[in-house]
């Protein structure tokens, strides 16, 4: 079984339009990388009920929880004092934070606001930051990130090899020119022979051309081989041809 | 009072990273537009338990929700029927939606699969789509709409006069090249004053230079503008150099 995962996008700015968020497909693709399955996305404005309840929510039906967004210092980051309120736990000046955001900013400068990101739940267990010190923390499940991209990456770089992953996800995509609706029956009863298996049919209309994008995915990779193999008799069988493609997420 | 909204992304594609969700973005700006706040989004697998529970606990809580992805001809293609079992109504071959299959189709290649399409729950009035034909359909406050961005996009517009809107979100973005913890406690204190307004802020790292935007955003143009002139003067006053942009989304 492979352990799963969700993200808690976290942001008044996603919801308006403003930001296109840039983190759950990267966050996505690394945890398909080590075998975790992610299960489920949210996101959710700056309000403290609305955050609480989807970190209680998420952090119940899952092995791992990732938020992006909210830990800065001004008055709209909210996340680290709703992830207490989750855990019913005290949000404390953690001094390892406050040392590290020290040695960051020139002296004068690490004014109370900014000492507020050093404010981290109870029994919280720091996460790096290595662009700009304040740092991101891990309670129980839980792993709070920042929502600047390149920030988030490098926290998650940081925190992938704490998890414990599960048996790795083999995929294979099967392109060919046909329509959907062509190979939709075959396609079906490919899945009802190996149940195992995920298998997705993605239309795709490129340089002119209408296609589509078979995917299998799974973790017996022997399986997803076979599959594929019948697939590509499949799809020459109906007069196209199959065109595959090696991954971890298909 | 603004109507609300949730957007519901169904789709295995969107949770292994394969697919970047394009579509999140672009329905919360045209919903901006016409004065409905987007509140939530979820990201959901192709399993039913989990687009009946979604479907269920947004629609709800929001004034309207919007679906994407899970409407074509393949058997991962299951919202429908997910939305019928959700409002407890039939899944039915709807008459006209056969109809618009049948013009689409040459002779002969309106399969079953592709006539799964046309199975639309009981009560559902269809959206159009205009590049394929397939359609959407509202059910109740529920619009079920495609996952490939091109088409969902030409339904959103068929949608959009349908809904009633709410006042006009009026948004102005002040950036400038100050830190976020330099400017957060007067902009604190700005947002004390303001309570009407939603006032977010967005560090940037841009061509080399740091700086952050500054958003205010509220149904009263006066007061929003009011607002952005005294963080205009809080941001001379500490050293900086507002740059103004007007929208509605921020």
């Amino acid at each position: 079984m492979n352990p799963t995962a969700a993200v808690l996008v976290i942001g008044n700015e996603i919801l308006s339009g403003r930001t296109k968020d840039a983190n759950l497909g990267h966050i996505a693709e690394a945890l398909s990388g080590i075998g975790v399955r992610l299960r489920e996305a949210r996101v959710v404005p700056d309000l403290e009920e609305e955050i609480v309840a989807a970190v209680n929510a998420l952090r119940a039906r899952y092995t791992y929880v990732f938020t992006t967004g909210g830990i800065g210092p001004t008055h709209d980051d909210i996340t680290s004092a709703c992830v207490a309120k989750a855990f019913g736990v005290a949000l404390e000046r953690n001094p390892e934070a406050v040392a590290r955001l020290e040695r960051h900013y020139a002296s004068g400068h690490l004014n109370e606001a900014r000492l507020r990101m050093a404010n981290i739940p109870a029994g919280g267990v720091l996460i790096d930051n290595p662009i700009s010190q304040a740092p991101g923390f891990q309670l129980g499940n839980v792993f709070v990130m920042a929502g600047v991209p390149n920030i988030m990456q490098a926290m998650l770089d940081g925190i992938l090899p704490r998890l414990a992953g599960g048996p790795q996800l083999h995929a294979r995509t099967v392109a060919c020119e046909l329509g959907e609706g062509v190979i939709a029956a075959e396609l079906s009863a490919l899945q009802d022979r190996h149940p195992d298996l995920e298998i997705g049919s993605y239309p795709y209309f490129r340089h002119g051309f209408f296609g589509v994008s078979l995917v299998l995915r799974g973790t017996n990779e022997e399986e997803v081989i076979a599959a594929a193999e019948e697939l590509g008799g499949i799809i020459r069988q109906l007069g196209g041809t199959p065109n595959v493609t090696i991954g971890t997420k298909g």
